[in-house]
């Protein structure tokens, strides 16, 4: 089962094909190590594009690739899709499930960047009524709980339900929050419009909420307040300051008040993925694993934690949970274990390059801020567009999300507005009433 | 509800999005009726590349547009999503159920385009193990179960596994079965071969079966000997005059042979939608409705069934059940409805203009016959590429599959290779043992 005669070369586990897993294997391509990565899924995801999908701009294929298509040229790398269990941190083994068997997967070096889900602060309730958006399932179902509602209110009698049905309460007003805002403005203004008859879709209401005091945390106040004002002018309703106490499939109540809507969607918190529990490491409150300086656990010097899997503190403040994090510390944990199997020093301890940060709110309107550069409006939306075209994962997607925005650009159209049954077969459920 | 004052104008309900109902709605578009076409899905999808969404080449949004984008510009057309359960004839008016109530729907004309479904010939049991190609969903399903079969074989321990695992049987050699058959043969040979450590895909063996004495039975037969010939040279296995008598989770048994075998694909047979028993009209032994000269049936000048749903028969024979016999039946009767509504004669009976038939066969060969004209190998395929393109149902559709297209063409590349669970959330199913 070896990919080749490893007992001359180290192995190097990596569980995660998220951006840290796949910078780490890339990393590594030159080091005469053995890597076996595995995921859970065969495919990589553009995660910063999610929103996309999820607003029925791009197709799912469109911002993944499959792991092992990406690290094809890696003669040494073997790609897994399978489930990780646990660790044996002491035997150094991956514990893994699968249908049929237990398997321990050893290991010489591990690298954990398993990444995050979506949590709901202690109200696991809430998930059935406001999905996340953390994979392409989940774009996939928000894709169609945004069309379904549409398709709802044109079909319903009562005019008296169009509003409630109509009405999207976002929860969380991060980048992915705000952009999905954006996204669903600009669809109910430009893409819907002339599609349907008997309801109004510009009629369209949708609250932004967060508990924070503004929008975009992680970003300047200045650019922060721009965005605001751009979402505002878009008709978005933004409350600060509120804390979401329920959410059922009739309405969110929200600092003390209840809006009507069947549409919640949750961006709000995340919660690490059970790394921490598997190393029996101290975490911080949202699971996240401790690591040292090196990105190691304390005392395990084989075990590097990465991305959104570890907590890692620069300047008395965790670094946040973004793609170029993840990447940096990668491409670092590469570097540390090829300096341990060639035998050179070790790498100084890990320092994260800040190189900014964007967000874009609607048609061309984004925010930029990096080192000193803040950008705001059209300058920012055309960096915005060529940096996330640039950095897809393989060059035909580059083609087609090219085509696809261009095309919508200046038509307007969404081309990916597909309400996809989860059942096989053609005879999928009946929705509500017909006319 | 009306989408206008319909007390002056007929009202026409047209039940199903596929070609023929579309084709009825816009040949209707200039005429004065009302239109409310209903389908149980928010899109319509171009069949003839559904096979192309199942082998990882192309995305369910490339081949699929929302029916009521497609039908924008008629204003007096009404889309809506729901499922159609009966028809009372006496009282015209259709059936339709929903999670709130059942409602009736009223109708002046009324058009039944509501297709075929797969067939097992009896063995609905064979359904869990052989999926068929009829939806996006089973595209899908069928794209996540070829996928899922190298993904598995890549991780077995046990090498006499592998290639049960890497052998499909595909039931059925009409042109999606032998368009299925080459995709994936040349999927194996050109896509995934750089992809694997442990498995070498181009071991993959596919074996084609047919009940009848030849593949594509709707095809001159000077063709279909070249399409055969093409085939064996990709290294399928091809097998007629064998019927399939047992299909499990192990090996399909046909012909009295046993093929162990973990991936099966069913093309091989339709039935009808339920149109016929809602109608409780006379039908053929497959289910689909006896229909006089002008498409309506037998006492009912108000009644049209078009395209897979009826059987039409001309010199003789039953028109084949594809895209332009229900185009044109639908056109057809969009003009019977105008000629009655602005008091015109009616026009003659309907009559099928055969444009020809096209299959695609792997990469740079395709067979294509249209009157007298035999076309096989590179030029057939270009035409065959031009022609699909070209009938995509959105512009933007087009520039997308061009362009994924003639990458792909280059580099062997298939962007669509995601298998996705079909679960929500972050924790999809373990898949079999890891290495």
């Amino acid at each position: 089962m070896q990919p080749g005669p490893t007992h001359l070369r180290p192995r190097v586990v990596i569980v995660g094909g998220g951006f840290g897993g796949i910078a780490a294997a890339r990393g590594l391509r030159d080091v005469p190590v053995d890597i076996l990565l595995i995921d859970r899924q065969n495919h990589h995801v553009f995660q910063p594009l999610l929103y996309q999908v999820a607003t029925a701009m791009l197709a799912s294929a469109d911002i993944a690739a499959p792991i092992r298509s990406i690290l094809r040229k890696q003669t040494r790398t073997v790609v897994a899709m399978g489930e990780v269990t646990g660790i044996d941190v002491e035997k150094r083994r991956v514990l893994t499930s699968s249908s049929r068997s237990e398997l321990a997967v050893p290991y010489d070096y591990l690298v954990l960047a398993t990444g995050v889900e979506q949590s709901y602060f202690g109200h696991d309730e809430f998930a059935a009524f406001a999905p996340g958006l953390k994979s392409l399932v989940d774009a996939q179902a928000v894709r169609a709980k945004i069309l379904r509602a549409y398709e709802r209110a044109e079909i319903e009698e009562d005019p008296s339900q169009h509003q409630d049905l109509l009405t999207f309460v976002l929860v969380g007003a991060g980048p992915t929050g705000v952009e999905l805002a954006g996204a669903i403005a600009e669809m109910a203004s430009i893409t819907v419009r002339s599609d349907f008859r008997r309801i109004d879709p510009r009629k369209t209401r949708i609250v932004l909420l967060d508990s924070g005091p503004r929008i975009l945390a992680g970003f300047d106040e200045s650019l922060a307040q721009k965005a605001h004002a751009r979402l505002t002018r878009l008709g978005v309703e933004i409350r600060t300051k509120t804390l979401v106490e329920d959410v059922d499939e009739k309405a969110v109540v929200a600092g003390g008040q209840s809006i009507l809507c069947q549409n919640v969607l949750w961006t709000a918190g995340v919660k690490a993925s059970p790394a921490g529990s598997w190393l029996r490491a101290d975490t911080d409150r949202v699971g996240r694993v401790q690591v040292g300086p090196d990105l190691t656990l304390p005392g395990r010097p084989e075990v590097f934690v990465i991305g959104d899997t570890a907590v890692f503190e620069e300047k008395g403040k965790p670094l946040p949970g973004v793609a170029q994090v993840a990447i940096q510390q990668g491409r670092y944990v590469a570097r540390a274990i090829a300096a341990q199997v060639v035998g050179r020093t070790l790498p100084h301890a890990f320092h994260y390059s800040d190189r900014g940060n964007m967000a874009v709110i609607g048609k061309n309107f984004a925010i930029l801020e990096s080192h000193r550069l803040k950008l705001s409006g059209l300058p920012a939306f055309a960096a915005w567009a060529t940096i996330h075209v640039g950095f897809l994962p393989e060059h035909q997607s580059r083609g087609r999300v090219l085509v696809t925005w261009a095309s919508a650009y200046f038509s307007g159209a969404r081309a990916a507005r597909l309400i996809l049954n989860g059942r096989s077969g053609p005879r999928p459920q009946a929705t509500t009433n017909l006319p």
